[in-house]
């Protein structure tokens, strides 16, 4: 068995890993630490973990807190992990970090990052940014294995746009500073924290484009196509919200090197991603949406091209807080332990 | 393994037991059968189950609605069961009917009922009323189990009303004829049909109560508190639709007969469901609502009596498609084959 | 033109009475007064209103808010009218205020109400409690007039329910200790400030209960009730937020004293509302709800007896912030300027 | 006073425009035309319109029908106006239709766009084609006058997406092959009618994307940005569902022929809009969506250029149902009548 530790466990990062946790075959949750409601089971937080997991929240001081665990999962905001990883990792805890602190490679990535969410562009931690990995599976599982010891879990868009055009950036098909990612989330993306955007009234009927002048996601799609690509990628992405609770829908448009025809786009789409347990290629006449990956930790990947301009499009569909977070860290968890990648996920999500 | 055939599977109570049988770990699912879809795979019609659960559609003539099975869930409306449960029985399989059709003792309490949905009042299968029994398992327990053939799976309101009212009702504790139930249930209820009422501009901001004619779920509310209290018992429903997928609050009300306080109340119901695995009773400073019971089998009882006027109030929150439906029916499968109870269900629901 | 300054002008209750203002051809609008955006027009917090109202919020100092004005509009939470209202009827301004304090007629009463809502018992302008009149203007229109300087604005539960019991209590046609009012309230209610409770995530699938230890309303509806009746009348009262933004459906029961046919009732109540121009009474059979009286001033009731156990059902419908909040208020304005009761109300609102 | 009839009374289209001419100070709705419904009142169906407006619908067979009108909205599917519009014509009534009936101006164009929704190419009354206008007034403003019998109006995606381009096509900024329309539409664009696809918990947590094979609307888009831009332009279109009811945003990309500011842009469009009554131009930095649209004839563009690739965006927002619909024909009609083009819009929407 495994034996996890969740950092930042009363929030939906939190709460997202111990439902997965709690069903996992071989994981056990043993320390639900926070900063907030210590002393307060997770199930009075969340009523519905009753009887599945009714651990206490403690803080980073108690005894609870030093009991040996095997994986740290840092669901924490950014500025938090590049803290306390060093000392998990010098204990040899592994860490997956859910925040932007360990998705870079370089001190000079990261200060990039930093400077557009406006924290201090020096990494506390930059020793460790060699020693990580960028955590998307699907683009990185090679180096996600018993080795490693952390991990940079990726941002939510991220994942919806990078598994929609991995396969266009890693076979060259598409021009590099042609690409646009139009993207549309969930509320639940952006956390437990009450907010005026995002206050039932003001938003049961509200679709908006926000952070138009740059969104920190933005960088790490951009390394990642690059190195795809073999080139410099330079992408124009917009995000939006819209009022469901879950899922992100991403529409990608790339123009085509070379005249391509949809049926070829989707081959190519299919042969990238065959044998892929989570991800699903469709071609343009699916009849799907993001209630049909809810709960899952699914991609859905609707490959199309416009035949006319000879320009890519690609709708991605994914559970934000599934494979845009504790999905996501989970499958990571079970690749650091040699596990089956798809472990723990063997229960179908619920509909409607 | 229990081998499990679903009539009607094409339904929201037929893919609500498809969820949960899949995830269940002594039952198989062998057959899908409904009227439309044939040959289409149930993960077609719902792509959240593809991997999970990819059995096509068949109707009820060919090969494979022939294989034998343990148990059929007749997920289907009112009329279905009546003329198809006498083969499955006779041929040693037992039966789960969603419907009205076996919650009655009798072809006079079926008659009563019958007129309310205006169908015929001559049950197609009288013989086969004795047999059957009401399977709102925590009141009738002893009568579901390896010796039973057929189960009348309750209403949902059902559900929701009578676990806020069976303690008081059988402890004679209220007035008979003064009992109030007002009920509040999402849009899955009323199926997968689509219908002008629920359409999605005409229900996002929609309250409304409907059928004050009359609602067909009183009958079996009536009958089981009659049952309980040992005398006749006569209530006044009322049932409204608010725009939530799943969920049902029914505030019940009632005259106490001698004065009480309010955590005598709720000792009173806590006892009564001492050991139940799906009941938890609450007082009236809980913070709880109906995504607490969300995607679970679990009805929260919030117990409480307006002491100036010696009235209990009962706040009674299920899921109308787990507890209400598909849950109730997978934990009366769950008796009827000896398993506990409570197999199937041992993975928490997803919040938010 | 009736000159108006309203003060609280950036929430909810004063962005309505703005809507309800600027399209009514006798009043016009020279102040907006708040503690909070000073300097920043009504339309950059609220663009819908560009164009219509762009005057800037300015605080209790400056110039602008010292222009004359007829009457003032209080969208201010408790407390605060009752010590700024002195000032202005002094100066021969007329007062309408949204909260509690004004709604009672003695300190004794106040109290009362004071007391459920945690606040201080003793009301800072209690001689003004006799000059003021309850501003439900359907049961006393003959006291808000010409004469009247201060005007307490109903509670919105308070409006939904005595619309919906008035005529039974006035005809004393009801026990009046039997009396149930089961209210379902849209989000709005609880106004513009980011909560936990209205987060989105956490609401849109939510319905619950809510302050069952007692609501303030309580205090308002009984004491009218009991004038009505000639009798002292005892409620029990049950709050419940479901997932609307605009909207309260109240559910009312009571005991009948006598035999009484659903139409009797029916045709009691319509002769009570009588030329009324904002409620309308109507049968069992009405396929009505929330979404019929959004963005509206009036008041839907659904009228039925369940004659079994002879008990009064009354469904009642409004917006929580039209009728329930800004829609009362200007109808009130409109009798203390001796309009008509329905000028300013002349477009419908829009559906769906 | 204008009299109207308007044909399709009873779909979402003739509400909406029953809404805002019941609030028209010089129109006067005569007649209410429909295939179903006959002699029920539009307020039985529209209970909101009740005291505003409740005429009778009636067929086209009766007394009523044969009434005196100046100009008839044919709120009415494709096809229709094409059969009907002759008639009115000759006996000088004006006519405004909603459908794609009469956007075009040659049979030629007309084909195209008939193809792509499955219906006969030969228009039954070509010859109006040359006689009638695209009714985007912004763009046809100096055609739609007294002198004009018949107006196109326009489809709510065209809308949307030609006030987001129409600046920069005409004052050739962008690539003609470059163009990208994202659009996300709110459910009531798809009418009234049930479908499985906007059955309300098919639909509360659902984002997809559809008719990727080719939209109706690029016809009209593309014709009119050729000509704008006076060169032939072919844009990629994308349509997606949202769950909120009434509401488009549509975010559009271009590639933009020379460097350019975000200022400058923002600029150029304010230029070319001034003096619109209904249009808005705002900078990356304004914080807007579709709610502050709701409800209005209003389009808020938010104007922003991509500059490390030098690419236009531009998020629009209106009400598909006002501005992208019944709004629209309002506008048209102020204009066919000599009217000043804002009349009738002089009341706010309400928020939230």
């Amino acid at each position: 068995m495994v034996k996890v530790k969740i950092i930042g466990a009363g929030g939906f990062g939190g709460v997202g890993a111990v439902e997965l946790l709690t069903r996992h075959p071989e994981a056990e949750i043993v320390c639900l630490q926070d900063i907030t409601d210590i002393g307060t089971p997770i199930s009075a937080l969340y009523p519905h973990l009753a009887g599945y997991c009714d651990l206490e929240i403690v803080d980073g001081e108690g005894q609870r807190a030093k009991e040996p665990v095997d994986v740290v999962f840092l669901a924490t905001p950014d500025g938090v992990g590049m803290k306390i990883a060093p000392q998990y990792i010098d204990a040899g805890v592994k860490v997956i970090d859910y925040s932007g602190d360990f998705r870079f490679d370089s001190q000079e990535d990261y200060a990039e990052y930093a400077g557009r969410i406006g924290r201090d562009k020096v990494h506390a931690s930059s020793a460790l940014l060699e020693q990580s990995v960028y955590g998307l599976t699907e683009l990185h599982r090679g180096d996600i294995n018993r080795d490693r010891m952390i991990v940079g879990n990726p941002g939510c868009f991220a994942v919806s746009c990078l598994l929609a055009l991995a396969p266009a950036a890693a076979k060259r098909l598409i021009e590099p500073r042609s690409i646009i990612c139009d993207c549309k989330t969930g509320v639940s993306g952006a956390g437990k924290k009450p907010n005026a955007a995002f206050h039932y009234p003001a938003r049961y009927e509200m679709m908006n484009a926000y952070r138009l002048t740059g969104h920190q996601h933005v960088c790490e799609i951009e390394r990642e196509l690059s190195l795809l690509a073999g080139q410099s990628v330079v992408i124009t992405f917009t995000a939006q919200v819209v009022p469901v609770c879950r899922g992100i829908m991403s529409s990608v448009y790339a123009d085509l090197k070379s005249p391509t025809k949809g049926e070829e786009l989707v081959d190519a789409y299919r042969e990238y991603y065959t044998d892929e347990p989570f991800v699903r290629v469709l071609d343009r006449k699916a009849v799907v949406g993001s209630m049909h990956v809810r709960g899952t930790n699914r991609c859905l990947l609707v490959v199309d091209v416009d035949e006319r301009v000879n320009r890519l499009r690609v709708i991605s569909y994914i559970d934000n807080l599934v494979k845009g977070q504790a999905g996501s860290a989970v499958q990571n968890m079970n690749r650091l332990f040699g596990l089956e990648e798809s472990t723990g996920f063997t229960a179908p999500s619920q509909y409607p």
